[in-house]
């Protein structure tokens, strides 16, 4: 039993959406249109555990309260929503009191507040097991333009946003107990391990310009994610190694960067696709302020999903090497 | 530290709420008004950790989905929202297998189905200390008409529906080892105690009609709901032992029924105030179908929670001794 086949499980469980419901199980977030409405609001959610997704020594509350918001805001990019509020939910061991509570809500409210996000409600309960963080992101689409998975054409290139493998690059420093970085590169893995930024600004201009088909963010890695875009959208796909933004820096410390870039999870990039001759439209206008965007491949007739080690190596099949909670 | 203290606490972060949160923090509920839409749209979560909230061998999978999904469909009873949608996160540990996650979604989408709410989204991972549920639920009012906990005035008339304290008779059977009842009275307190009913038809109506003052559900127990409603609306608060709607059966098993109706948890019924001229005209129109409705007491001005245990006795403080996870 995999995590996809779970959520193929729960997609048959809801087969009789309200008609207030456009895109239910599957993708990224929710998209619900309230009668009426102006915009479709988007609403995902996110469990965090302790030594399962986190360990409590890798990170201050603060940081904690940032990064278990940013995933969620990341579900929201990837579909190109404004953030607009978020609900909480804790379960703390007895040793977390109001100064952890203090700080990890300021880690959140301080991402929050940058994108226009704002704390709503939430539960509390004491836990007899670790921290348990359930986050739920609520924002607000433009024009109701929403990226889903789902519209990947063979054709398109595949493209992602920043740098691939730098969160897993930082967890493995912090596997060898290394909680300070020694060099630049090392403080950003920890960075981006730690205070994952989500890509509000890329998702919100993508969908709001029209110029992407599908897209969807990378949290168990590209292996992974873009497996499920292909499925989402009926496709395949192909990507080139020498193509990926891989975090070079990171064989410093004993890591395989490609592998990283294939397999790591938790970067929160974005992933997209869009027809060559829109893409190209799109690199025009793309601001400078934003994070690079890489073309690493393209979408295929085939349901496969292959990489091309090197140059003029032959195709390989992508195994979903990623993060995966039920494999 | 109490959890009404952290609630404080947390509305002191979120002092800068978007113009489309009409309430936050501190009711069942948080209300949202999506632009241009003709409605306001309500959504609550709660957290039920296994070993805090609920025993694992005191209720099959299906009740503890049933009980779950209800325990937030109360919440929005309690405003007088219809709900629409549900997210559900789960945390289960390994012996929790695909049979047990088809039961748990059984006995929530049989009782989402009754209430027209739809299974939209949620998150799973792997848990390595016990079972953890993580359910929001979105509710939508009827002519924007929300009930809130901060009406009521003094002079008001206090009112519930049902009976109190049977869910706490039903636990106090689970925690002698009585998982099947012996009689009528016990398998409706394990019933109460395992499979509530969110009184969603009694909190619509009362909305619709704009009859009450003031609501919410009771979850944690009338001694420490009751607090928090007068709380809210800046009143006090007296009541009457004699017109509890006890659970007089409880005693034929050790329980005292004015006890628990006064502190036992999880009964998930209305808890309400309305002035008595427009209570009468509630009582006259009240259908037959719906739970039965008791006048318990009356708010006062002055900010003090008291009870008359008997007929002629005198006024005595009610201590709040219902749950909290953090006292």
């Amino acid at each position: 039993m995999t995590e996809d086949r779970l959520i193929e499980l729960f997609r048959r469980i809801a087969k009789h959406p309200p008609t207030s419901l456009r895109v239910g199980i599957g993708d990224d977030a929710a998209v619900v249109r309230p009668a009426g409405a102006r915009e479709d609001w988007l609403i995902t959610t996110d469990l965090l555990l302790e030594d399962i997704d986190f360990k409590r020594g890798w990170s201050s509350p603060a940081q904690l309260g940032h990064k278990a918001l940013a995933v969620n805001l990341s579900d929201l990019a990837a579909m190109g929503a404004r953030p607009r509020l978020f609900f909480v939910s804790l379960g703390l061991p007895s040793e977390c009191g109001v100064g952890w509570i203090r700080s990890f809500y300021r880690g959140m409210t301080t991402l929050g507040g940058r994108w226009q996000a704002s704390l709503a409600g939430g539960d509390l309960s004491r836990s007899r097991s670790g921290i348990l963080i359930s986050i739920v992101a609520a924002g607000e689409s433009t024009r109701r333009k929403v990226l889903l998975r789902s519209g990947a054409s063979p054709g398109d290139l595949l493209c992602v946003t920043g740098t691939l493998g730098k969160a897993a690059a930082g967890m493995s420093l912090l596997e060898v107990g290394r909680v300070r970085g020694r060099s630049a590169a090392e403080c950003e893995a920890l960075a981006a391990h730690r205070t994952p930024e989500p890509r509000c600004e890329v998702g919100h201009w993508l969908a709001r310009r029209g110029l992407a088909t599908a897209a969807m963010d990378l949290s168990d890695g590209l292996s992974t994610d873009l497996r499920r875009l292909a499925a989402a959208s009926g496709v395949g796909a192909t990507i080139d190694a020498t193509r990926l933004p891989v975090f070079a820096e990171s064989a410093g410390w004993g890591c395989d960067p490609v592998r990283l870039a294939l397999h790591g999870g938790e970067d929160f990039e974005l992933l997209f696709a869009a027809p060559a001759p829109r893409l190209s439209q799109l690199m025009r206008r793309y601001p400078r302020s934003f994070p690079r965007v890489s073309i690493i491949g393209s979408v295929t007739g085939q349901r496969r999903i292959q990489w091309r080690p090197a140059p003029n190596a032959p195709l390989q099949s992508l195994e979903p090497l990623g993060w995966d909670h039920f494999r």
